[in-house]
Parts: C-alpha cells; structure tokens; sequence
C-alpha cells in the first residue's frame, strides 16, 4: 500500500474500463513524475468532458451543443441515415470518407443476456427520424456479432414494411488479411457475398 | 476525431505509459457516461498527488511529508537498507513482510543505452547515509536484468571497501512455478545457488 493520496490515485485509475493495477499503479507513478501542467490539463479534460459534453438530441452522437456536428452539417445527404450501436463506431465510419449521409446511435445493441432489450436502445427515436419520408434508404451497421445481428434483423423487420431500403455492411474478409487466418465463419461470409470479376 | 473537449481528453489518455489510442478512446467514452462526481473524485485525486506528494529527503521514496513513512517510522532497524530502483519496488518488497529495515531509491538504474549514469542516480545520497557507520548491511534489491545487475555490481565495487556486508537477493525458481517453464538463465542461476537440505 502506498502512501494516502497515492493510494487513492491508484484506486481511482483501476476503476477505469482495461486499467488493471499494474497499470494504474504505472499511470500514478507516471503523474507523480509529470509536470504539474500535464497534470492539470489531463485533470481539466476530464471536468470539462463532463460539463460540456451531452448527447445529440437527433442522433444519440456525442455533441458539444443540442445537436452534433454532423447533424448540424447541411452538405450531408438526408436521404440515408447509417444505424451504429456507438458513438465511436460514427467515428470509425467518418474515418472512411465513405459516407455522406447522416447517423443513428442506438446505444447499444439488443442482448438478452445483458438484459437490453429494443426499449433500452434509441429505437423510437429513430422511427421518428423516418416519419416525414426524407429518409430513403437505412444502412444497418451494427457490428458483426450475435447481438449486433440481432439488433439488425429486429430493425429490418420493423422498418422494412414502411417501404424503406435497409441495407447491411458486406461481411468478407479482411483487407490485407491473410485467407488463411481468416475463421470459418468469416471465410463463410465472404463465399456467400462473392461478387462478380468485371474484368 | 471526435467534437473538441472529447478529442482532448482521448489526446491527454493516449499520453499515459501504457495508455494506447484505442484504450484511451474507451475510457474517455468510460468518462463520457460515467457519474460526475467519480469523474471529479478522480480528477481530485490527480491534483492532490501533483500538490502533495513528493520525495523522501533521505531514502527517496514517496512521501506526503519530509520523510516517508518507512524513514519515520522508529521500529525499523536503522542497521540495514535496502538499495531499490523506483518506489514501487519498495511496495512490493514491504508486501512480503521479511525485511524491517530502511530502503533507499535510487531513481532507476544504470543504463548507458538510455543514457543513465551513476550521476544520475541517488547514490552520493546512499554514500551520505552510509557515512556514520550506523548500517552495517546494504541490500541490493535492483532488477534482476542486465541494467539492475551492473548498477549492483557498480555499487559493490564502490561500496564493499567501507566495510560494509553487501549482499544481492537470491535468483532461482519462482514458487509456485512450473521448473520445465522457466528459461534456462533462471534455471542455471537455480542451480548455481542451490541449498543444502537439512532433514
């Protein structure tokens, strides 16, 4: 055990999501040896994250005002709207430039076992979004997992009887990837949505 | 990137040891939704270790005070110290509870690739302890690497013509261990320092 507030440095940092006590034992001898600046600037961005930062009201991103720069963006297609479970899988996907048009964050995604259920999620929410017929096509991206699947059937069930394309991201295999390392159901994946050589 | 004060705050995480940017954007989400007041208990905590805590004057340790707790501490036995690299050190040897005399920190090892000397390292502070001739053994409980063994063997050389027992802790198999899992230095310093068994 260390000294007081050291000690409780420690015990704070091990509360962190993947910090364990080796780690934060590490971080707290890295502040102790840190610039006093450092120190304070780390300790501000923490406050002001909590003070500023809020939710956007349209799509459950994370937003410095009501709305999130995205959402507030008038060069982006209305047109299709792009459904992910977090706010760093927006973060992810703007990373592409492959994207133009705006996003959905449910917050999570349907999982029994964790006891999040349809009404957990930012669902009616999005249903609101789809009311007035800006919106042409809904591109489901939750992740490739059980729950995220799950969350996409849910929602494709509901949405697709209102007339709207719903569309998935292509599973298949990583780019740069070796096809050998790639597990079965990946490479299974990746047969199924085999596409044709134009060449 | 994410809206300023949260890009920030991923920023200051990823420039903690250990911290990479894909743990750091999963804390600051961490922070994001945590509850204001851990976040401010552990910005608090950040400040405090900056404004209260420094360095023993004598052993260079972490102390809230002049001295540590160990230096303070009068039923410790004042004939022995124990020569360490960094505080932590001194945690994890007081957690085993076999030793009860003073430490001494000497800030890191020697290490000409890193660009550590002799004179980077508290050891004019060591020879100033040593000077009154109330210890009478000194430990060197350095790493058992290649920097932790040259800053011993520097040590000793400098040290053992005052009169002083110095001694090294022993290298061999971890208790607990498996004997074919451990590499062949360990294996080999185990034979080398083997005990006769006395039934």
């Amino acid at each position: 055990m260390y000294e007081g507030v050291v000690q409780d440095l420690i015990d704070e940092l091990g509360r962190l999501p993947g910090v364990g006590p080796k780690s934060a034992q590490r971080i707290a001898f890295h502040i102790l040896q840190a610039e006093p600046a450092d120190v304070r600037r780390l300790a501000q961005c923490l406050m002001e994250v909590k003070a500023k930062v809020r939710f956007c009201a349209t799509c459950g991103n994370v937003a410095q005002e009501e709305l999130c720069n995205i959402c507030r963006d008038t060069r982006r297609d209305l047109s299709v709207i792009c459904v992910v479970e977090e706010p760093k899988d927006v973060v992810a996907i703007e990373r592409t430039r492959e994207f133009r048009g705006k996003y959905h964050v449910l917050g999570g995604a349907i999982s029994p076992i964790e006891g999040v259920g349809p009404d957990d999620l930012r669902i009616r929410e999005l249903l609101a979004r789809l009311a007035d017929g800006t919106v042409t096509e809904l591109i489901l991206a939750t992740d490739p997992n059980l729950e995220g699947e799950a969350t996409a059937t849910y929602l494709a069930r509901m949405i697709k009887p209102m007339g709207l394309k719903v569309t998935r991201l292509a599973s298949g295999l990583p780019v740069g990837g070796d096809l050998e390392y790639a597990d079965e159901v990946t490479l299974g994946r990746a047969f199924e949505g085999r596409r044709l050589l134009d060449v």
